[in-house]
């Protein structure tokens, strides 16, 4: 038996196992600990006076009776915590994924780590909610082929939702341009709300997001926008960290999809042990639905595999919740029975071809499919909770009316520094701060505030990476920009650059004030 | 012989090699051209009636005299001319990647498709015209190892630059909270820009930017707003198309590294040929330099590996210039006679651990290892390119003052919209637009702009997916939101959020202006 890989201390603990024949399991953990810390020659190690811990340590080194030695190492969390996701993935596999022989099959985080991933953000119970059942698999389905038109993957989708399907996605070989995207979505998640509208259901609709940056933002964006529960995203195409900062930019349901993430475990020799990959890893990168080729399926996935993923999709994992298995890859209606029993209740089934190719009416054989799904397990409906709706923002005042003396309704002036500036030598005297916009809920990436600087008064002198655009709005001020001084009078505007030193003083004998523009995430200022 | 991959008309061609025992080459090959486009069974493709060439194309099987079956397969390209390179990935190997006995092992594109890859924004050419190093490979070095004080990593990096080493990358192990990668980079920043000053030549200085978004994208901004030339990305963590879209907004040199690449090849059954993916994909990714590791180093890369990716980086690839091989991965001093001799004179080479630990003065050591290169290859100075240094906005009047009449010194007044708008149905009336920011190089995310609409005139009635931030400046409108109407005074605020349709009206008798604050970036209107 091997044992269960386990942390020591406050160390991030990851096992190994080693298929080299041609070097001792000692000099290839020897390897491995400095590879993935330091990248020097252990003597340069040593010359370089590290912190102790700064190198990864040999925990234990397991020969099995029979079968690959097992090298359980610990690494310094630092760079995870500093780093994230992207982080973890260098520190545990990064260089060492290119080691012949070495495969990857287990990790353990303390509790201080496990604290700073942010995980799913719906998991098991979140998405129940969304669709309102209970104590049966999900039965998913994906708009396809590639090629239809249009119309027929909207007649589709409002067939599938018809017939109480509860997750819809899109194949992920739909790929569009951005304006067709939209275009193509709309229709669809119109239809699937119909159909909510009459079954008193909700199907959920989940585009595939794709694309270089700022597209892939962007699509992440319009499909929160026009309220919809999710998306469906390759992870390892757009990047472990990526999918998931945007996903929970928009507090979306990820659904994550496994392309291009073959080469990872193919070789059993080599690559991540598939329950660490699509289980653990995509968990900790944010993932509520892990789709994964089933057994049985186009895939070569064993019985093993499947239910190593799906044990740690739901292990305990901090305060991570537990999220969703979804076996997929040519599954089939002779298949429901045992996906039932093999994965339980928490599990979304993916039938793709098999589904839409059961007949000519897709709405009677999704029926056909849930009634194998129900009598197979214990369904129990309730009402699906309410979607978030249009943002606060729809709901709240939408002008803010000026009152004399550059005050707003709604909106009172604050502080225009803190403590931990001031200690950090940011001086400033005189200055009133209005938050405007940015900071109520509002659905942009750019806060507005108007700031009024007494006569003699001054904001500190700062830099930072962020830029300001600034409008003048009342009295007359100075602009200080490295040594450089500009008049800012009413209507004037004027741009700080990034990391350029700048001040705002009052000289004259009225107040100033100007509206300043700023990115809504930014860096902290710092004295030039 | 293998014949080369050609493009057959205006297809994408790729080529796997089959080592799966159990499935014929054809049955295979079939399998692939359905998997990588439309997902469903051949009987389904065909009942779905789709457009001719949607489903992957078999075009020719080799079946070697020894060793593997080929399979040539054709693609229709539309989906990479909207997805960019995520979608490529996904297109030729996404979902084959999980099948055992695939491996990817050419690609050949046509024209059109070629024209849509950005690729490389410096290359070879670029990178020399920064160093002004000509007729020799470069020396590289990387900054390591993590743990010690940032201030030997300062002094390090001087040295290396004042012994007139040429690339300066971080080690990919240094990563740390945004606060502190800040004022590290800073300093070694500093002692590079110190050090260039002294030789007169410039040592390009690359810092290693990872993490999850949004901080990820500040790191790559806080690196360009320092004039530093270029970063290090690892962009099998990051994606393949984020790493790449981040380096170009700005105009940085991306250096790629291999980390977490490694199960894209480690199995040569599976997976994708080494030329291909270090050279081809990375260089279609926008790599300027491609770090590898080198054979007869720490990993098992054999020399024909080697020569393909180098090959791969420097063949003609439509408009995209050729990129650096970068061989790393425990070379030394011994190495580098032959390292000039496999590679020619267009190779970065990078030597970390054997020449940080070659003596104690790390600039009498850099003197050392480039007497070598210098004594194997026919060097030739010239000055380096100006940087770009500090952008135009520096240098632009910053103050834009406002004249009588809500006029702009600088800022003429422009159409409000154009032909295609009307076109699409936006009707206007009356309305004057002036562009204050953010059209004319400012290094902001955010526009900002004056409209002003005369008395009976309105803007379009339209949605969008951006959002606007509205200050009213100059007389009284009406801001229709939906089937609300709100009324806009000077210095009244208003917010209006993605996709709501809105319309501002002049129903007065005097002008009504307002200032309108939006996205850089953003999507088209359309009417609701």
């Amino acid at each position: 038996m091997t044992e269960p890989t386990r942390t020591t201390g406050d160390r991030i603990v990851a096992t190994y196992e080693l298929h080299d024949p041609g070097r001792s399991p000692e000099a290839l953990a020897a390897a491995i600990a400095l590879e993935q810390t330091v990248e020097v020659p252990q003597a340069l190690a040593e010359a370089a006076g590290l912190p102790p811990g700064v190198v990864g340590e040999i925990e234990r080194i397991d020969r099995g009776a029979a079968g690959a030695a097992r090298a359980v190492l610990s690494y310094d969390p630092a760079v995870v915590e500093a780093g994230g996701v992207p982080a973890l993935v260098n520190l545990v596999f990064g260089n060492v994924s290119m080691m012949p022989g070495v495969r990857l099959v287990d990790l353990a985080f303390p509790d201080r780590v496990l604290a700073t991933f942010d995980g799913p953000r719906h998991g098991v119970a979140g998405v129940r909610a969304l669709t309102g059942v209970y104590g049966r698999p999900l039965l998913a389905t994906a708009l396809k082929p590639r090629g239809v038109p249009v119309a027929r993957l909207v007649e589709m989708a409002g067939a599938f939702a018809r017939g109480g399907g509860d997750v819809l996605k899109d194949d992920q070989n739909l790929i569009d341009g951005f304006e067709a995207f939209k275009d193509r979505v709309k229709r669809c998640a119109d239809a699937v709300d119909d159909a909510n509208q009459r079954t008193g259901r909700r199907c959920l609709y989940l585009p595939h997001v794709t694309g270089p940056l700022p597209s892939l933002a962007r699509r992440f964006e319009y499909v929160a926008r026009l309220g919809l529960p999710g998306v469906l995203a390759c992870p390892f195409i757009a990047g472990l960290g990526t999918a998931r900062s945007l996903a929970r930019d928009h507090d979306l349901v990820l659904m994550a999809h496994p392309a291009f993430s073959g080469g990872h475990f193919v070789s059993r020799r080599e690559g991540i042990e598939h329950g660490l990959l699509f289980g653990t890893l995509l968990r900790i990168a944010g993932a509520d639905v892990a789709v994964f080729p089933n057994t049985g399926g186009r895939f070569e996935f064993g019985r093993k595999d499947c239910a190593s993923i799906a044990a740690r999709l739901r292990a305990p994992l901090g305060r991570l919740p537990p999220a969703w298995p979804c076996p997929a890859g040519g599954m089939g209606f002779g298949q429901l029975p045992g996906m039932c029993a093999d994965y339980g209740p928490d599990a979304v089934l993916l039938i793709g071809g098999a589904l839409i190719g059961h007949g000519e009416d897709l709405e009677a054989s999704t029926r056909s499919f849930l009634d194998v799904v129900r009598a197979n397990s214990a369904e129990r409906l309730e009402p699906p909770r309410p979607l978030p709706g249009p943002p606060a923002d729809a709901r709240a005042p939408r002008v803010l009316a000026h009152r004399p003396g550059f005050e707003w309704n709604g909106r009172p002036s604050s502080a225009y520094k803190d403590a931990r500036d001031l200690a950090e030598g940011l001086a400033f005297k005189g200055v009133r701060r209005v938050e405007l916009v940015g900071r109520f809920g509002e659905p942009t990436r750019t806060d507005l505030r108007y700031f009024e600087i007494e006569p003699g008064g001054y904001s500190s002198l700062e830099k930072h990476l962020h830029t300001h655009i600034v409008i003048g709005a009342r009295g007359r001020g100075v602009l200080v920009l490295g040594n450089r001084r500009e008049t800012l009078a009413p209507m004037d505007v004027a741009c700080i650059g990034p990391l350029e030193a700048h001040q705002l003083r009052n000289e004259s004998s009225e107040p100033f004030g100007f509206f300043c523009i700023v990115d809504h995430d930014r860096d902290r200022p710092v004295a030039p």
